[in-house]
């Protein structure tokens, strides 16, 4: 490729690694509200939760363009997060309709907010692609607002729900630390973009703050 | 509405029955590709399986939006079709990719030209909107395409997959014949429409003829 300084060519092994990360997560996104929507008290739900997942689905395809644009092949990209990210899935299978809102809540929220500060690290338009994507998501706040209403509706079931919350939180922040530690490249980009060795831990120092503001404001803290 | 002559009038509940069905296949058929995206045995295939559900998505809103035109409630549309429906897929569980692939060419074969005839019985636009859902859809030809080249690559898997196809048209035909003769206007507007008591009967005949040439064009008859 022609224009690469040599910023631009120390980053492309990074950018390909957030993007393929990025893509895959898309694209199982799609694929657990596809399941979650077999969970939906209804059909109104139901047929929200298949037009935020084609969302995703254009999400994945615009990540899987760029990373063809980098000249890099976005299958082999989301190759080494297929593991990590289904084993988390796997130990974190919702329930019900509630537990797997919960769980796009608390999980989704840790992952949008690593992604998006990771992102910040990268040039545009890698950077402004993910957090548009980022962005595009409305899951979350979907979640958020039906959480809200159910919580009201029947105060009891903040409590099973925090419990639920808490073993997310530890399954997603063990899983996200170790996609962090066997990815050197991500690592590295954190590392050297914030110009702090102790980058790392205080990114999820950041991102269990916002968590547990996030509990807080559905009262999921007890 | 206004400029209803007595013939539209007549067609209206058939058409929000046609409607009805064909939405919930849509929303339907996005959840099974998830699922099935899951047994797919690599990441371009599963890829593939998020963009053609996402065209499911849009041929869900386009005929929910035309319900909408009709006066008709999306949701009331659709919750007849639920359960029968719901009910075959539990049936007809594919274990993996090549059950899944054959599924589709199956079952989406049958259920495709049934709905095609029953749109051919309506007025345009409806009619047309139908068949070009139906047209859009292309996860028959993809899972057409898969089953030739497993069957070149391994002849031996069509003995698996004949027995397979023979347990998913028992299936297929006896939940349609389930959905038509409890959904009397969809009947109703099939024996109208084709002028003839027996219409109901010739057009399962002709689904069956269609679906041994299908199963012939894969060498499946064994």
């Amino acid at each position: 490729m022609s224009g690469d300084d040599s910023r631009s060519q120390d980053l492309r092994a990074p950018v390909v690694e957030l993007l393929g990360l990025v893509a895959f997560g898309e694209l199982l996104a799609f694929e657990r509200m596809a399941r979650d929507a077999a969970l939906a008290p209804d059909l109104r739900r139901r047929a929200t939760l298949g037009e935020m997942a084609a969302v995703e689905v254009d999400g994945y395809q615009r990540v899987a363009a760029r990373l063809a644009e980098h000249g890099a092949d976005p299958e082999r990209a989301m190759a080494p997060y297929v593991r990590p990210v289904e084993e988390y899935h796997d130990a974190t299978e919702p329930k019900d309709w509630l537990e797997a809102l919960t769980k796009v809540y608390v999980g989704d929220g840790i992952a949008d907010d690593f992604l998006a500060e990771v992102a910040a690290l990268l040039d545009a338009p890698d950077g402004d692609l993910v957090r548009r994507v980022l962005h595009d998501g409305r899951y979350a706040a979907f979640a958020e607002a039906e959480l809200r209403a159910a919580i009201e509706e029947d105060p009891k079931v903040a409590n099973r729900l925090s419990m639920w919350a808490r073993r997310l939180v530890g399954e997603t922040l063990s899983h996200a630390q170790r996609v962090a530690a066997e990815r050197a490249p991500l690592t590295e980009l954190i590392v050297t973009g914030t110009g702090h060795e102790d980058g790392v831990q205080k990114l999820f120092q950041r991102l269990m703050t916002a968590h547990t503001a996030r509990m807080d404001a559905l009262d999921l803290n007890n």
